[in-house]
């Protein structure tokens, strides 16, 4: 291992918020999984001056820096003069770029044009990253000792192309490859960040492997990530903390990495050859459309009724009447009712439904926005409901999606 | 306008690549709207000692620093205590905080931790900047003369409540604001962004205002962005580039700015006084999901039947058994029978209905995973179908995401 990256993002689009910074997150990522440690990022605009700022400030804390746009044929891509400029080296025509150039446009038809010839301008030295995709190859130039740095477009297919054919092979081979960080996320629903923080605060002073917390859309994730070089020797460092961290959190931990609590709910309907149907009224078809995000899901979910409208409720779902004209449809006997509705009229083992006011119209004193029942029509007859109130403050969304995740982590902790 | 803005997003998640920075393009939206300069975004883990460098850094070269996470109540929330300690202020307790920090957790029926505690203490001399939304509050503070701060936590619905709420206003207030940038952003379906940008290209030359085209997700948009010191000069200069460009796109175009395929399905159905039903087999109550995003889509929308087992196509929405024997469950026919059933039963003025493959299993050669039929039963009581074929190899999420817009457009030119 040879020191630490820093990823440099160019692009004035970027400053404006054009783009999404995909490649950074790209970037990282790829780091992350070959061991090479990356402290900062940092994106500047189409400008000679401050980008030459940057790279001086980069150059004083990183020892590998990889730029990302900035390579085009048009005047507003600088990143290779820039850098040349920089570091005083010439810059000097590489006729087998214009080769290459020449030939991707002439397979498509079209004549090379007079600004793409200062893509085929290197600084002396640099040796070319070819782009099997685009036209705009990059370079790898070690400027000065301890110093490495790699260029690549800003269209993200092409940066990927040539880091996965050319960059990780070189870095390998020079030996930039330190330990890997290998990690695990496990994944928890019905605690918050900072209770589930308090139970399993030793964890977070431990170096090899680490926790960390984070919390996102009503999910909360712990990832623990070990750092060494072969992912046995992790998934050993790994096991007994993700074990002692299971045992303190109990039902509260849903999964791991790629699990839902769709994909769970799934898996465990599948092991009881069980299927389910859903009845929705606020979520307006949310929790089957989580449910059938997974592959196969067709096994156990037959589908469902959304009930929007009370009609639909009355006439679909058999509820009565007289319990939305008195207890309103926003209330714990209509959810039951729905359940059971759609239970019987879809013929499934589970009918779980949610009813509730998602807002930001809707709600009284009675019944504020954030309200939400769910009913549960459980195989073995019985029939159960829920109030919840969630934060209205966030919104409609919000209240749509965590009375989503909160119906399949019901059901989740009714098979435990 | 009193100097440039500097974002600096905190979180070692950032660094591993989990998660993708979207607040930095949210934040640089803001900024080049209210006109504020904005030269460099830095991205740092949680890390006392390369926080406080960025920092030094970022007062080296920028007025306003803008920092997102770090806020949270776990011990790797160091954002404001690094802050504090860098510009040599003592930390204080702020009574008020803690008293939201308590109402918001009893609100919601859950005692607060005592790591919340933490998240009371600001700098002295900094003000508060509140939280409307999540517990996290962030803090406005101007540590010395010609420099001003201000802290946001990672969860973007928090730090976008607290910039509108709070931190917009204030800066307006204390002059930072210059010559802002406007746009508006036309919308398009239907169309791709080449053929797009072919019809439009001469748009793309022009300097002020400028039109720049972006893709996303299988819509297409083109920005329209004028330079000025008022929305109503903004106006002037936008109106008739966006009329010319929709004289140019036709009904290609389906809204501007916050419109949605469902908003404006909605709002052509509410000016018909008419109403809407779906049946969903393969998007599994996204549709529905899609419809019902729209606040008051109660007024049109009556509910929807998801079929996602042929025994639910069969008894609830009486597709013939014969139909799904003979030509299969992705068929023409079924599509048909879905929309007319749903309409039928619901007793709306319009059905429409979306049977196909997502894959990645269920294909064949003969119906390739990514056929989807379109069922539409209009109020006139005529019935037709749709067929797609999209492209499987973008995968299940993609399928599902195109048939539900699909079905929305059609439903739109219908009403043209």
């Amino acid at each position: 291992m040879k020191g630490s990256a820093e990823i440099i993002c160019v692009g004035t689009e970027l400053l404006l918020g054009e783009i999404l910074n995909s490649n950074a997150q790209y970037l990282a990522q790829q780091l992350a999984q070959l061991g090479i440690p990356h402290y900062y990022q940092t994106v500047v605009g189409d400008n000679v001056t401050r980008l030459q700022q940057a790279v001086a400030i980069a150059c004083g804390r990183s020892h590998l820096l990889i730029f990302t746009g900035g390579l085009g044929p048009t005047p507003d891509d600088l990143t290779t003069e820039t850098l040349a400029g920089f570091f005083k080296a010439p810059l000097s025509q590489r006729p087998e770029i214009l080769q290459d150039i020449r030939q991707k446009f002439s397979q498509r038809g079209r004549v090379m044009s007079d600004n793409n010839r200062k893509q085929a301008l290197l600084p002396e030295g640099a040796a070319v990253l070819p782009n099997p995709v685009g036209s705009a190859p990059g370079m790898i130039w070690q400027p000065r000792a301890e110093l490495l740095l790699m260029t690549f477009p800003g269209v993200p297919s092409e940066m990927k192309a040539m880091w996965h054919t050319t960059a990780v092979g070189y870095l390998k081979h020079q030996g930039w490859i330190g330990s890997a960080i290998y990690s695990r996320t496990l994944r928890f629903w019905g605690i918050s960040e900072s209770a589930l923080a308090e139970k399993v605060a030793p964890f977070f002073e431990q170096e090899n492997p680490t926790v960390a917390p984070y919390a996102s859309r009503g999910e909360v994730r712990l990832r623990i990530s070990a750092k060494t070089d072969s992912e046995v020797a992790a998934e050993q460092m790994i096991q007994p903390v993700e074990a002692a961290i299971r045992a303190i959190a109990g039902a509260d931990c849903f999964g791991a990495d790629e699990d839902t609590l769709a994909s769970v709910v799934g898996q465990l309907l599948r092991l009881r050859s069980q299927t389910l149907a859903v009845a929705e009224s606020c979520t307006g078809g949310g929790l089957g459309q989580a449910l059938t995000v997974i592959p196969g899901s067709s096994d156990y979910f037959l589908g469902g009724i959304i009930a929007y409208d009370n009609a639909v409720k009355k006439k679909i779902l058999q509820v009565e009447a007289e319990a939305l004209d008195t207890q309103g449809a926003v209330s714990d006997i209509v959810a039951q009712q729905m359940a059971v509705g759609v239970k019987s009229q879809l013929s499934t083992d589970w009918g779980i439904s949610i009813t509730g006011i998602a807002g930001p119209g809707g709600g009284s004193s009675d019944k504020p926005v954030g309200l939400v029942y769910i009913g549960l029509a459980a195989a073995d007859g019985s029939i159960r409901s829920y109030e919840y109130r969630f934060s209205h403050e966030r919104g409609r969304d919000w209240v749509r999606h965590v009375s989503v995740c909160t119906a399949l982590d019901l059901l989740r902790r009714r098979f435990l």
